[in-house]
C-alpha cells in the first residue's frame, strides 16, 4: 500500500478536491545507489497553484495524471546509497506519496536535534530563505525605512516582518483577520497591522500608519492591496513581488491601475522574486536564519494538519487564509 | 517688449492652446552678478505634461499664472557675472520668455563650434543622457540580447535604439507611422520596426520579430504597447519605464493587465527612470555621447519649429506624434 496524489484536472478558479485523485501503488524497492523514503512532513504553498496551469513559468507545470511535488521532509527507511543511513531525515522536492525512492540528488540531510523537522520546510527552508533573500537582495532595507508586508501572517510574510525589524525598519503588516493582525504585533513584533477585510480604503489606511511613506513593499498578495500601498510609496521605493495569491485563482487576466506612472514618478523599482535564482546564496541565508532563530530574534508560526489524506484540503485552505504562518501536513 | 508664456489653466485631457497665455513685460535689467539671456532654442518634452498637474511627482508642478520652464539654449546679451561673456551660449532649465536674467546657477556653457546648438537640448543634453543612463544603469544590456524600444522615433527612443546597436543588441523599435518605422531602420540602424497603429495584435507582432523573446524593454509610451511587449519578456528581463506618453492625457487612472504575475514568472525587473537622480554621472554620459557622435556612430533627428509664438502648439503636437526625434522651437 502506497498512496499517491495525482493532478486529475487542472483547476479552474479556486482548486477543488475533485481536481486531485488518490491512487494506490506498490511500495517501491530501492535499487543500488538508491534510498527508500517515508514521507514525514509535506509543505503546501500558494505557488503550487501556478504549476497547476499549463503555461510557461519559472518552474514547469505539473502534468495531468502525474504526482504533484512540493517541499517535503522524509525519513530514510532503507539505504543502498553512501552518505545516507536508515533513520536519517532529509528535505527536498519530493512527490506526494507515502513512500518513494530517490537517488539522493537535491536532498539535504536535516537534523531533528537542532530544530523541529517542520522548521526545515519553513523558517530554515525555502520559506525563510525567500523572506531573507527577497527582502535583502531586492529590497536592500536601510535602517529607519518603512516596510509594508502583505500576506503578513503567512509563512513568508511573518518572517519578512521580523527580519525587517531586526534590520531596523518600521514594519506594517497586512492580514485578513483581527486575530492575525494581533498576532503580527504580539508574536512577530510588527509595529502596526491592518485587517484588509475590514478596511474600506487601503490607501488611506496605509497613509495613516505610514506618515513617512512606504520605502519597501514585500508583496505576497497583489491586487487591490497592492494598489493601496503603491499610492503611498516614496521616491526610490523597492517593491519585491514575491507572490500574488489574490489573483492565482483568477480565470481571466486580472486588471488594475497601470503602474508605469507610479514607478516613474517615484523612481521606484518593482522586481519579481523567485527563490530558485539565488541558490548560491542558500548556505549563507540558512546560516543567518539559524543564528537568528538560536538567538531568539526570530520566531515562526505553523499550522500543522495531520494525515496524508488531508494534503489537498490543506492546499485549498491556503486560499481561504486558514493558515497562520506555514501550512504543513504531518503524515 | 518681452513675451512670456504662462500656464493659464491646468489641461484636462489633451492640452489645448487655451491652457496657455502670452503676457507681455519689460525686458529685465541684469544686476550685479547677473546676466541677461536671449532665448535661442526651446525644448518641448512630454514630461512637461506631468508638471501641469497639481500633484506630487519627481519635479514640482507648474504654478498657475506663472511661466513654464523647460530645457533651453540662450545667448548672453549682457553680463555682470564673472565667467560669462556677451555672445556666450548657455543651456539649462529656463523660463518660456524671450528675455530673462539669471545668476548663472544651473547653467552650462555650450560651444556652437563643437555641435549645433540644438544638439545640446537633444543628443548631448537631457535627452541623450536619459537614453544612455536609462539603458545602461537600469537595463545593463548584454551583447546578443533583444531590446525593444517604444516611442522609438522620438527624441529619447531613437538614441536608445542606436546605443543598443552600439552595445551589440538586436533592436526592435515601435513607432506610429510607416515613415517613422522606415526611418528607424534606414537612419538609426534598428533591426526591425513595428507600426503600432496598423498592427492589430502587438503581442503576436513582437513575438514574430523577437523569436528569442525580449530581454530589455525601454518604455516611453506605456499602455497597450507595453502589454504586448510584457507578454513576450524573457527570464531576468529589465523594463526601463522612462515615460508613458500614451497615458499622460488620461483623465481617470488608466487600467491595464496587472504586471505582478508577469514579473514573478520571469524574475523580471521594472524600474522608473528619472534623469535627475543620475546627476553625478552626467559628465561621463555626455562625454560618451559626444565621442559616439564624433565617431559617426550616433546620429539624431530633430523637428525644428520656428517662432516663440509656436511653443505651445509644438508641445501639443508631441501628443499627435508630429515630431521625428527631438521637438525643438527655434526663436
Amino acid at each position: 500500500m502506497n498512496k499517491t496524489i495525482i493532478l486529475d484536472k487542472r483547476p479552474v478558479g479556486r482548486p477543488q478536491l475533485s481536481d486531485f485523485k488518490f491512487i494506490d501503488g506498490e511500495k517501491p524497492l530501492p535499487g543500488n545507489g538508491e534510498i527508500l523514503l517515508k514521507t514525514t512532513y509535506v509543505s503546501v504553498d500558494p505557488y503550487l497553484r501556478g504549476r497547476m496551469i499549463d503555461a510557461k513559468s519559472y518552474v514547469p507545470p505539473f502534468q495531468l495524471q502525474q504526482p504533484i511535488n512540493s517541499g517535503m521532509v522524509a525519513e530514510v527507511m532503507e539505504s543502498n546509497l553512501e552518505g545516507f543511513n536508515k533513520g536519517d531525515f532529509v528535505s527536498g522536492m519530493l512527490e506526494w506519496k507515502e513512500f518513494q525512492k530517490s537517488d539522493g540528488k537535491g536532498l539535504l540531510k536535516v537534523d531533528p536535534s537542532k530544530a523541529p523537522l517542520s522548521a526545515y520546510l519553513g523558517v530554515l527552508g525555502m520559506t525563510g530563505m525567500t523572506a531573507y533573500l527577497g527582502l535583502t537582495e531586492i529590497g536592500k532595507p536601510q535602517k529607519g525605512e518603512t516596510l509594508v508586508v502583505s500576506g503578513a501572517a503567512g509563512a513568508v510574510g511573518s518572517i519578512v516582518g521580523q527580519i525587517g525589524k531586526i534590520l531596523g525598519c518600521r514594519v506594517i503588516g497586512i492580514a485578513g483577520t483581527d486575530e492575525k493582525v494581533e498576532m503580527l504585533k504580539s508574536k512577530f513584533g510588527f509595529d502596526e497591522g491592518i485587517n484588509y477585510k475590514t478596511t474600506k480604503n487601503m490607501k488611506d489606511a496605509i497613509a495613516e500608519l505610514c506618515p513617512n511613506g512606504v520605502d519597501l513593499y514585500f508583496d505576497n498578495v497583489g491586487g487591490d492591496i497592492t494598489d493601496g500601498v503603491l499610492a503611498n510609496i516614496n521616491k526610490f521605493a523597492r517593491i519585491i513581488v514575491c507572490g500574488s495569491i489574490s489573483v492565482y485563482n483568477e480565470i481571466s487576466v486580472p486588471m488594475g491601475p497601470r503602474v508605469e506612472t507610479v514607478l516613474v514618478k517615484n523612481s521606484a523599482l518593482m522586481q519579481g522574486f523567485t527563490i530558485g535564482n539565488y541558490a548560491p546564496k542558500f548556505p549563507v541565508a540558512m546560516g543567518q536564519l539559524a543564528n537568528w532563530l538560536k538567538e531568539g530574534k526570530l520566531t515562526y508560526a505553523e499550522t500543522i494538519v495531520e494525515g496524508f489524506d488531508q494534503i489537498p484540503q490543506a492546499f485549498i485552505d491556503l486560499f481561504e487564509g486558514k493558515n497562520n504562518g506555514k501550512m504543513i501536513v504531518k503524515i
